[in-house]
């Protein structure tokens, strides 16, 4: 079974190579940058500027082959890759949840960015508290290293 | 550009059919369901029963051709497509975030479940609450509805 996407645009970033980039958005604070959507979708853009934040789900197109077990950025140990968070993964979809600046015409000014320039974006969604926050969350191993400092390496990257 | 994906397992759900179906995990509290995931990638789920919610990445493969406005199930005017959680997209993934009960084999037992039977998933990630949380978040035409009681329709269904 085969799933076909296209593009529906793409992020201008000040990242250009993997090593060095923020692994988080959480993380990229104050780092500014946009989603280029392409012309036939402007219309879906409406009534998007109400809201704060968006999901962007984007193609992780730098990203290696996966392997089952990786160590992740913020660990030393290996972990299951579905534990993690790393881009290597069988099918490489990215998950950003960042601050919506503001629209002008096609492009999304964004803030909290942790992709690359020339990413693809396959789909963008509100954030909607309701539906996308948790409490009460344990977060296994994430819990004992989340103050750790880290950027990301050339590890996961193609 | 055409980027392809193949599922990395399946959703098993109570839900057979589009209408009635909770329209967020946040709605379908007590449904529980299970993701069969591929034996080729038991081995990734290591470490994941430490986390409380995973982030299931799903293509809707039940959903109907998009539009760029749409009146969705929450509410009763027309709304830009991306800012609305509709499941008729350009590419027509979902992104559920749902309790993980247990991790039996390639079995994921899960809590929450917003998705039909057969859903094809294309990836699995852990809830962390550091990357995933916003505060302090405006959540547009939603803010004004967020109350009201809704399942799904027929609406977005081929």
């Amino acid at each position: 079974m085969k799933i076909e996407y296209q593009p529906i645009g793409f992020v201008r970033s000040p990242h250009q190579t993997t090593s060095g980039t923020p692994i988080q958005p959480s993380r990229a604070r104050g780092i500014e940058g946009a989603i280029e959507i392409a012309d036939e979708y402007v219309e879906a853009l409406t009534d998007l500027d109400g809201f704060s934040h968006i999901i962007a789900i984007c193609h992780l197109h730098r990203a290696s082959a996966f392997k089952l077990k990786v160590v992740p950025y913020l660990d030393t140990e290996l972990r299951g890759l579905f534990a993690t968070r790393a881009p290597s993964r069988p099918n490489p979809i990215g998950l950003s949840v960042v601050r919506l600046l503001g629209i002008d015409g096609r492009i999304l000014r964004i803030e909290g960015v942790d992709l690359l320039d020339g990413t693809p974006v396959l789909d963008i969604k509100p954030y909607v508290r309701d539906f996308d926050d948790r409490t009460e969350v344990r977060c296994g191993w994430l819990d004992e290293v989340r103050d750790r400092e880290t950027a990301a390496d050339d590890r996961f990257e193609r």
